[in-house]
């Protein structure tokens, strides 16, 4: 079977940039059976050093932006260019609907079918943290199959948008025309997170009020701190059917690498993610431990319900918890 | 000593509404002492059916804003219409500097002498999630003294604004004239947290910009999500000096509590909000007890160098931890 492929192989085989082999070994890192996880740690601490080479970037938007039309154009752009893409998708709510996405191939269907290109769905199973783990793995392995740019698109609405801009270099934000209408359906603090908004579907008969939505998305831009220092998020127009602004959006990723270089930024916030997605590590760890000792979650549920009532003082609910 | 004085007796005198029994009480619940610890858990558990009866205003604001100077203005207009006004400062940085903010009482002297006020310094040891829990307490104490108002201010930077919205029903910003220069100097996703935003020192020479910059607030609260539910942070202009506004941020505040009892939201925040601290809570007990094991800290500090250098995974480095 193939599951049984070693290790050693299907380490030479991503080197090699085998798409096939990198699609099995993402599989291997989401397996859930001991002796996968095993030969997943294994694959990755094999490849660790040839990771860490490509400019990630973390793509959101508001419902309708038309995200898969522009990662598909913008993805398809950068392949021509001679660059190799990876597209991941994050997805928590996944857990709940209990399979991946459908469809993140067939919406991209041409880019799917380019070369340089490299596109998986989102992880099917687990809890945030865990689709969180499994991404981040899949994007270091991705980079040692020498991809050189990622595209972490966002799924869903939730807690997506923060993780994901903890993992990513560059965090982009699609919106529509109508900066007051759109921001109303966004979710809080979201704008502030973005190094780049880009104002979507800027064409035809919508391209006056798109170019007007840049300009007022500028001057909210103008009361925010950046998201990373010492730069100045960015508001542009694109089309992804007339395929206008694509090469400005790339510009912009490459003038916010060479500041970040510059300044020692690029690798320190990679250094500071590293930290702090081991210690949420650590904290799911913990918890998960906690709860996973039969009975904790009904004596949880048992003296919420106690606090509620003012039965309790919450010291000494964790105290009773612990004790 | 005072320290002996019996714990039935202590609920006695602040049901009394004795103010230095008030301060005694607060004092057992900020002990470290497990026999204090004990007591003082047994006087809020005797006193918390009598909590809750408050509304509890949180306060932060830019450096400079005249914090203080507001409070004292407009806590003595609230004393003065007969409330019962307590003055706490949750301050996460007093926990480096070893003590508690000098000044407190001095900074408002009139307020403090007034019969009706009650002025505590922030509590002097402990992180962030420890200062939390004391000032949690102290809250519920107070309310059970007869206190139906009380303004949390915060202290310094920091993570401080988010702990003081998750323990609040109303969130004040106090800023200066010229929105775009103060919020450069603002913690991001600040002004998402406020229910209401008060530009203070609008007095005098200052008047007509403090006007111009009510407005420019106005229209930036308009592209923000509530940070409660179907209620608009409004912007508002206030004196201390010359005694104008503070009646206009009282309303506000009033009419917000009637638009979050008529659809359960007040009630509901305080549920959720117990719970949340609960959590929280047990997370920190987790970690605590965690990172008390001798030499965690250590082995810490080496798998996170080790992750930096590329010789482990996340994953690998958690299962050594907990190996």
């Amino acid at each position: 079977k193939d599951r049984t492929i070693p290790v050693e192989l299907l380490t030479e085989k991503i080197k090699e940039k085998s798409r096939l082999h990198l699609a099995k070994g993402i599989t291997l890192l989401e397996s859930i059976t001991a002796a996968d996880k095993e030969a997943g740690q294994k694959l990755l601490l094999n490849l660790l050093p040839l990771s860490g080479n490509s400019i990630r970037i973390g793509i959101t938007g508001v419902p309708g932006a038309g995200k898969s039309t522009f990662i598909e154009e913008f993805g398809l752009m950068l392949c021509d260019a001679g660059h190799k893409v990876a597209v991941l998708a994050i997805d928590p709510s996944s857990s709940i609907t209990g399979g991946s996405i459908l469809g993140d191939k067939t919406r991209m269907e041409e880019l799917a079918r380019h070369p340089n290109a490299f596109i998986r769905p989102s992880p099917t199973a687990g809890t945030l943290g865990g689709v969180h783990k499994k991404s981040r793995e899949t994007m270091l392995l991705c980079e040692a199959a020498g991809f050189d740019i990622l595209l972490i698109e966002t799924v869903g609405v939730g807690q997506s948008e923060t993780v994901v801009r903890g993992m990513v270099d560059f965090f982009m934000l699609l919106v529509l025309t109508g900066a007051g209408d759109e921001l109303q359906g966004m979710k809080k603090g979201i704008m502030e997170l973005a190094d780049g908004i880009i104002v979507h579907k800027a064409d035809g008969d919508n391209l006056r009020n798109a170019k007007k939505t840049v300009r007022e998305y500028r001057q909210l831009l103008h009361f925010l701190q950046p998201a990373s220092p010492g730069w100045t998020a960015t508001s542009q127009p694109v089309s992804s059917i007339e395929k206008t602004g694509l090469e400005d959006v790339w510009k912009t990723v490459l003038s916010f690498k060479e500041l970040m270089d510059s300044g020692g930024h690029w690798e320190m916030r990679r250094q500071s993610q590293t930290k702090d997605w081991f210690r949420s590590m650590i904290n799911d760890r913990l918890i998960d431990t906690f709860f996973a000792k039969p009975g904790k979650k009904e004596q949880v549920a048992e003296l919420e319900k106690a606090l509620l009532q003012g039965n309790l003082t919450v010291t000494g609910a964790v105290d009773r918890l612990f004790g």
